[in-house]
């Protein structure tokens, strides 16, 4: 049986990617007057090697950002465009909340099970997207990690007195939401999004306990299949 | 009984303050050559309007710092200031943990209690400090919050299945360690650290549940004592 079911909230529950998109693109505008080349192709690696500093979330994108412009410029940036950079980061984090499609749906048709929402980034921004999202009471408890690898999810799971082979975690990163808890016995759904993180893509695995869903609303379905084979 | 004792960390467990302190007066040489008036003073007040939408910790201090430093030169601030900017926080994420005097003796004195760990600020820094501390396997879980609030603290004793009465929280700020805790109804520990962010200052109040110690020291005997009263 499966006692507890993770979800993922970024780009599983509501939007997140786009958001990310939307505003690389206006950095991207923002220094092409400055500079010549791929603006986002460098962003990307700065962000990559500032994760282990920084961690995930919107705080460390634009540091990641305001490091960016001043490298791809040689310094030659001056206040106000830094300023614009500051301004482009309060706007992420006052975005409202869209919840992806069938996403109530779901819920409703998953009540009475013991749902946890799983997330990672930062602390502040995804307590105010919960809150803001309106389905904080639909969640039995929110863990934020700082990352999400087989030792933070065993780590939740042995709060939540689960046992791996009883969980089962959804979500549209195959690395940060299916493959660590395949590894560690659980059941992985990939619900894939088509605005994804690079950094969170990875080579699906041949696995009896990884599933993909084309759409969030088929996961009660899965559910009922697992625990009817099982 | 006191079923749980909760410790803060930053400048209760270990030193955090003094190194915003030098980044401080380091950020306000920085600027010197372009500004007249308090640096600090306008730094402080920057912080203090960018809470709500950066919490607590390193990340936020740096953006406010870069903000700071565009505000007060009229965006005359160059590249090359903004990066020397980038590098103290980078070295702040990197500090090494120093233990204040005397927290291996008490947590050894406390050995058998329930310690849970309450901190705030961002994830990815608290969670290094943690490990780098040597401290980790002394508590029965870490609690790292966003906000230091009576409703965050209920929420902790919930999960830890703690009645408020028979929980004491110990830390060296008035505002976020003693007074929620105090008017959720457990006992509040006041241990004054001799540098404490404003920001954390609150006035004392006078009440039984309300207790102040020179040092972390003297905690197991003040536990021994609110027990012997009960």
């Amino acid at each position: 049986m499966i006692e507890a079911i993770g979800l993922d909230a970024d780009d599983t529950l509501w939007e997140n990617e786009t958001f990310f998109r939307v505003t690389e693109a206006e950095f991207a505008a923002l220094l092409a007057d400055h500079v010549d080349g791929d603006v986002t192709a460098r962003l990307y690696d700065v962000e990559r090697e500032n994760l282990a500093r920084y961690g995930y979330g919107i705080k460390g994108f634009m540091l990641s950002m305001v490091q960016t412009a001043i490298e791809l410029t040689e310094g030659r940036i001056d206040g106000h465009a830094i300023a614009r950079i500051l301004d482009m980061g309060h706007d992420m984090l006052a975005h409202p909340v869209t919840l992806i499609d069938g996403v109530e749906a779901t819920l409703d048709a998953l009540t009475g099970r013991r749902l946890i929402l799983i997330t990672k980034g930062d602390l502040m921004d995804q307590e105010r997207k919960v809150a803001a999202s309106g389905l904080a009471g639909r969640f039995a408890s929110v863990e934020i990690l700082a990352d999400k690898t087989a030792e933070a999810y065993a780590r939740v799971l042995l709060r939540a007195d689960v046992a791996p082979g009883a969980f089962l975690m959804a979500g549209n990163s195959m690395k940060s939401d299916v493959l660590p808890v395949v590894e560690l016995g659980g059941h992985g759904v990939f619900i894939p999004h088509d605005m994804t993180w690079a950094a969170e893509h990875a080579d699906a695995i041949d696995h009896p306990r990884l599933h993909q869903l084309a759409r969030i609303t088929d996961l009660p379905g899965l559910v009922a299949q697992i625990e009817g084979a099982a």
